[in-house]
């Protein structure tokens, strides 16, 4: 089988590695709109043959895995349906959903076409940043599955499945709504903490002095990629905003309780959160 | 060389654990408000001798180290300096310093304390989370070094270099400042985090298989012990709100970015935010 890799960054990058390590008989065919990316991809043997154009990767693959930014998906997903031939599945990785589907929701070959999205990544980018075991014990979610074609839906959970994948099933909607409270809101808190540390310590060897381990932790998605990210939050706009909303109103909760230096209000919001505890080991 | 150690969670418990491996000629004392904390301090053999109350543990040590809540350490410095003999020294491992420096600064032995704060320290609390290699190649912040008797400063100062530690002096209050922004802020912002994410997500499988680990990292310190952090945020009230309310308009200034679908606004903001990759590897 041939797979075409449209993106050759951490998640395109990283998922054709692990099935280079998994599977022998494939061809693994790429292309990244980034020169400097299809260059390092060659150079680390991430993909078995470098396309010269987003065409020609297209048109080799048997699947094409679009591993680019959710607003390019979007954008290009319906031309590309068009124009595909009776065996070939396009699966598209983005982290929002509900545009996606929609924008092919009608599409004569919406069966020919998978929505999904793999929950892992690190804060880095580009073919660098990919490494063969980022989907190990990951949970690859599944949009919309019973608007694909049966076989191609089992031949890609047996993918993930031998790739250490647990496939899980999703309404698209939810999909979105649940990773903005999840996912997307870690983000913006990491970039609001980035700045706000930015901006009082103009001092770098400050911060290194005094900031522990707990700052790394809570900031380390501030150095996630604005480009990959921007067009997850303007697509994703309306529970983000929601999921905002009910993150501020909390803030402001602990705000309040250290205006009034209210001891036992504090301790009873720090317990409760502590419940993340039970879940999160 | 006898050392006390007052409260044997993962501060007192770890700083004992470094000195045992590293210093073969000291007699480890240890006490703990905490019943279990005792039992759990000699089960792992923490300290070569648990005391029977503070007072005994007191009496014993050379050095008494206090690794305690930070109001506890404020309201019984006083007293302990009162009947401290004079070849005892009292150290503090509080994570604010301000309110602890003002109660003893008139004090007629303040020289025979030091204030101190090893930047150091996971999301986990008690003796059972202490380990040995906490403090390798942290800092160790030492504040109004002058107040303090230059021999007593020197043996701290060559001890914590001995445990691979680097000490940096710092003007109380700077600390707090500061500290408000690189360590207590980040507290906050996980425990309004997993308040927003529990609250959406009543089913803790959902938030398993869809939170990556980005939410993990984001929300880690949310497991932190309410009992230690409760007196920090109280005692720290005025830099923290300070921090707050910058952290706060921050998210306000994205939220507004968001409302408006501000795509240049956006990036704009997560490539300013992005520049805490420079200091933070």
């Amino acid at each position: 089988m041939k797979i075409s890799i449209i993106g050759l960054g951490l998640i395109g990058g990283s998922y054709a590695l692990s099935l280079k390590q998994r599977f022998k008989d494939l061809t693994l065919y790429g292309w990244d709109h980034n020169e400097a990316h299809n260059l390092a991809a060659r150079k680390r043997n991430i993909i078995d043959v470098s396309c010269r154009s987003l065409e020609e990767a297209f048109e080799k693959g048997d699947w094409i895995l679009l591993a680019i930014p959710v607003n390019t998906i979007a954008s290009s997903l319906p031309g590309m349906l068009d124009t595909v031939a009776s065996h070939q599945l396009i699966i598209d990785f983005g982290s929002t959903k509900e545009q996606i589907c929609k924008v092919v929701a009608r599409h004569k070959r919406r069966d020919q076409f998978i929505a999904a999205h793999p929950i892992a990544g690190t804060e880095y980018s580009g073919p660098s940043a990919a490494f063969s075991t980022l989907y190990q014990d990951k949970v690859m979610i599944v949009c919309e599955p019973e608007k694909t074609k049966a076989d191609f839906l089992k031949t890609f959970n047996d993918q993930c499945n031998a790739l250490g994948m647990t496939t899980v099933y999703l309404g698209a909607a939810e999909h979105d709504l649940h990773l903005a409270y999840v996912s997307h809101l870690s983000h913006i808190i990491a970039f609001g903490l980035s700045h706000t540390v930015l901006q009082k310590e103009v001092s770098a060897t400050k911060i290194l002095d005094l900031a522990g381990s707990g700052l790394a932790s809570t900031v380390r998605l501030a150095k996630s990629s604005p480009d990959m990210w921007t067009p997850i939050f303007i697509n994703n706009r309306g529970a983000i905003l929601e999921s905002l909303d009910v993150y501020i109103e909390k803030i402001n909760d602990f705000k309040e309780l250290l205006e009034d230096s209210n001891v036992p209000g504090i301790k009873a919001f720090l317990e409760k959160g502590r419940e993340i505890k039970k879940i999160l080991k």
